[in-house]
């Protein structure tokens, strides 16, 4: 199958994210790593918390939504990376068992003036967990190869 | 010895990052989990793209700068946590080998109307290499009880 190009990246065009459910061992693996406070690495500390019960870090939940996204149409497509994230909101807590789903929607897309042959396109995401509530949304631009010029294996 | 308290991040303070350097096993053990594009996950992709050898997905930066706040400042104050994340930019490619080092700053502290106790303080976190080229440059809010009030565990 042909991989999108920057193209395919219209104003309004919706991907759809995941289903992904997070268990508490991931979690607390994780959070080990980089962000071993409390409330990430023991369930007792997470009941005792503002959050509720073992709570993923925002730093987590974020790696889980690049997934998402790599699993929707990043790694179909002629992606050739970020320049960063203008926008994280942690909206409430992710929790262990948590499934998270949602969608990225194009909102802009513009070809690259310093780079022929390349557009960036500016996405919002948004993810949800299994009672609707709204976790996570970012805003964040990634660039594409156009549809006829050569990839540089970015 | 008494954590760091809302009181403490007082704009113009600097707190050292790091130095953190990042194997190519943990580039790729990242990488594979949360954004298998092919630069992060495989050497020879790496060399053949724009970022010039194997290369830490900017997720992983963002996690290693979280890692860095948490043992230079964040595990041993009174923090609730933050919100999210208001700039993340990646600004050059994190190699493997590279040696991580820089600072957060505090940029504004106030008083949380919301929640009485409790501050947020405005941080600017930049993140640079060996070579002193600034890889990662980052603004976010974090929470934390004041010096007097109750911790609730967050």
């Amino acid at each position: 199958m042909e991989k999108l190009a920057f193209e395919d990246f219209t104003p309004g065009r919706r991907f759809a994210l995941g289903p992904k459910t997070v268990s508490a061992e991931e979690i607390v693996e994780f959070a080990t790593e980089f962000d071993p406070q409390p409330m990430h690495v023991d369930e007792e500390a997470g009941r005792a918390s503002i959050l509720g019960g073992l709570a993923a870090s925002g730093w987590h939940t974020s790696a889980m939504l690049m997934r998402m996204m790599i699993d929707s149409y990043l790694l179909s497509s002629r992606s050739e990376g970020a320049p960063g994230i203008d926008i994280m909101e942690w909206r409430k807590p992710v929790l262990a068992d948590d499934t998270l789903s949602g969608h990225s929607t194009v909102l802009e897309a513009r070809p690259l003036r310093s780079r022929p042959g390349i557009g960036i396109a500016k996405f919002r995401h948004e993810l949800s967990n299994q009672k609707g509530e709204l976790v996570c949304s970012s805003e964040n631009s990634i660039m594409f190869v156009m549809r006829g010029a050569p990839e540089t294996a970015a």
